[in-house]
């Protein structure tokens, strides 16, 4: 790990962002202004919305962008780039303007979850960090979700680290894990970084490394009191494993009056074991003990489990969750919504595809999230051209912009922005909220949300509507452009 | 992206290593010599095996590990270690042995792809980083061979950087994926950091920057007449997109006498799509005119494209290598082996599971590959206890350890010995390769295997068999302890 390398992230583009960068130089069009969205199509897993997440990071690359006499001696050595170009690169900063979604927010297909407005040849080169990190993030922060609502309140903690794929991704992914609503993860360095509370008690090897498991468990109580958490499986879990965490607790916890401690199985079946556990610990006492388990857990299995009876406290949740496995791409993209002239006339721009869902949503945009008062609950969502505004003092007819006729009035309600500035002339405008702050934010986010929405399997497709100014532009680019 | 912090990999490791260390400290283990092994159960994706690959990543991350004043101020607010181990860890730096598979080598189940013999506190502690950076790499490089095989003998390009799960997973994981046969990446910082060769020419949003697709290719191929690749699919890739690359080069690049150029497509149906082009382009004496392709490539849907007659020089894999999609997680275990008292005398240690297909194999050990003399062919993998060798002039009588009535003559072969000196009471003793030696001796390893073994599905079991004296000591401890 050569980590003095790893502090210049300017170089972690796709590198034809630097040749186009430098064709936009040579051709004119370094200075054009340029608007990028960034967006996805489908939430991972099928399900009915993802996550937020990555913002933070995306604002720390953001401010230390530059290229050091190393970077351009190795982009001089690739005999492309114009000498020009390469003292362009020298002094470079971002100097446009960035809105995004706070982070734990969360976001359906479509919507723009940041906007970039920038000259073009910065609004491209930061393209790849910047879907890299929302990408990332946004998809351990949306799995995390659904592992925490299987759960139904239980704890979750994230384990996977072993199995990242990465460094960043183990610590950067239990950040997004905590986003997503987790309680603490086995990383230490997710604590001393981000404050992601880290704990741990053992491995298989300590119970291996001494001559019997009643010793090891005893060696370990007498070492931590107040943190004993025992694992059980090493040897026969029913059998061996839990009487020999009575016996240890009896004999180390008992004296010193502690109630609190805690087994974990690592193998086995769940539902079983943890139901027999449960009784052979109440049985001797030991009702505070908590139970926890950590073998191939997801959101699946958890829910399953639960129905079945299981007596747990507390999940570990390891390479389903840290990769999210089931479906390890958030598919976010990168795409022109519009160029604006020297005089400030934004034009807006399309990308075609054959396939009809690849089509985007042109022009400088914003988002509305509609929430009923009554209820609280999010009604919409409403996408607009940059100088519109929703006024929720007045009722508001809504349509599917891909069924026209399927109309909603809604009334009643309260409009919010969803896309705050982060940037604004290449400074930072936003500070964002301490992790705990985001993880209740998210929390509160997702309290919006219908139930229907947050089904697991076949959820329903919440509205993202457009503004009928919007809608037309749309629909005048595709015949134009078609 | 705070990269001051990101220094110290030491903290990046599960919390209980840090409250096992403190305890093995407290309780009189910490100068405990211990064995383990790293190795997995199962080659990702059913194939029939694995590229090992990140020991050199390893071998920095251990020669940097220490604690910071920052690090031990962290670990003393959690109140859960004693003075003492702090003040070992101040001073803590690996003492210990690294034996290791070079990487590139083709693995199978079950063998030890790294053994640290070390004092209980440190091989503890350097268990996620070591799990972390061989299971990330082996993964992206196991996918990556995988990938390239499908192609037989064509280009591929990682193309993955915006899905990484994290910075590292994008760098870091464009090197493995060269370690598995790729011949170069977009990401522009794993060529700085690692000589990965990157290369990009544009993408969608250059086209849209000017009036005409006709204009942004001419302008191109003006920048760049040499690394003309144009990407024919923003509005239609017959009608316009060719017509309009052939255009340009017939204008910009063959009054200088340029034949050689390229297109890409990024949608629509490949095996189509790319024989009309060919044949547009053949017709207009572009024979040389490449053709690349980047759409939600893997190796099975190259295999079938090519097999429809698909006229592709180059794959862009994106997402589905630099994630491993299909199978994102490469299950690599770090378990207990042995202990070593101090008179040097080692005891076998193994573990249990109720699952059959999770019990280790005991002891220090060393893995022999077999090599056929007349063939060159890989026969058979042979585990032996760290004092035995093989004599590979004499017949060698091998058993399937699973079923023993199993039993094969191997003769006329070489024995060689996977396993090399990484490190060695803490000193490092091996140079790594370069990256493209590193590359060759993969190649050139895949080729000992017979094709049965390299078969995408349902591939052949290779043989990893234990020796008589290993098997013994297995079955001793497992009628003991079961």
């Amino acid at each position: 790990m050569n980590t003095e390398k790893k502090l210049n992230m300017t170089m972690l583009c796709d590198f034809y962002e630097l040749t186009m960068g430098n064709g936009y130089f040579q051709n004119g069009y370094k200075d054009r202004i340029v608007y990028f969205d960034v967006f996805f199509r489908q939430v991972p897993d099928e399900g009915g919305f993802a996550i937020a997440a990555g913002l933070e990071q995306l604002i720390d690359y953001i401010q230390q962008l530059h290229f050091t006499p190393e970077d351009l001696a190795y982009l001089r050595g690739r005999n492309l780039f114009c000498e020009e170009f390469l003292e362009y690169l020298a002094n470079f900063k971002f100097t446009g303007d960035i809105y995004a979604v706070p982070e734990g927010t969360p976001m359906f297909p479509r919507e723009p979850m940041v906007i970039v407005r920038a000259p073009a040849i910065e609004a491209q080169l930061i393209e790849t960090f910047t879907l890299l990190t929302i990408n990332h993030q946004s998809l351990i922060a949306t799995k995390a979700n659904r592992v925490v609502r299987a759960a139904k309140g239980r704890t979750i903690l994230e384990f996977g680290s072993r199995r990242a794929q990465g460094a960043d991704a183990a610590i950067v992914g239990a950040r997004a894990a905590f986003i997503g609503g987790i309680s603490g993860t086995a990383c230490a360095l997710s604590d001393q970084l981000y404050g992601v509370p880290a704990g741990g008690t053992m491995a298989h090897a300590w119970v291996q490394m001494f001559d019997s498991e009643y010793e090891a468990f005893k060696a370990y109580c007498e070492t931590y009191p107040t943190n004993a958490t025992l694992l059980v499986d090493t040897y026969n879990t029913l059998k061996s494993g839990v009487p020999n965490a009575i016996r240890a607790f009896n004999e180390v916890l008992k004296p010193r009056g502690i109630t609190q401690c805690g087994i974990r199985l690592d193998s086995g079946d769940m539902a079983y074991l943890t139901q027999q556990a449960r009784k052979m610990l109440d049985d001797a006492g030991w009702t505070e003990c908590k139970i926890s388990v950590s073998n191939s857990l997801d959101e699946h299995l958890i829910r399953d489990i639960l129905e079945q009876g299981a007596q747990i406290d507390v999940f570990g949740v390891g390479e389903r969750l840290i990769t999210a496995k089931s479906e390890p791409v958030f598919g976010g993209v990168y795409k022109l919504a519009a160029v604006e002239d020297e005089a400030g006339n934004i034009t807006p721009k399309i990308k075609l595809s054959e396939n009809v869902g690849k089509i985007t949503v042109p022009h400088f945009k914003k988002v509305y999230r509609l929430y009923g008062n009554n209820t609280g609950k999010a009604i919409a969502d409403y996408m607009t051209v940059y100088d519109e505004s929703v006024d929720d003092s007045q009722n508001l007819e809504i349509f599917d912009p891909r069924a026209t006729w399927k109309k909603k009035t809604v009334y009643d309600f309260t409009a919010k922005e969803l896309l705050v500035p982060i940037f604004l002339k290449g400074e930072c405008v936003y500070q964002s909220p301490s992790l705990p702050e985001i993880q209740e934010y998210c929390r509160q986010q997702v309290e919006t949300l219908w139930e229907e929405v947050k089904r697991f399997d076949n959820p329903h497709n919440y509205y993202v509507d457009l503004s009928p100014k919007l809608w037309q532009i749309q629909q005048d680019l595709l015949r134009k452009n078609g």
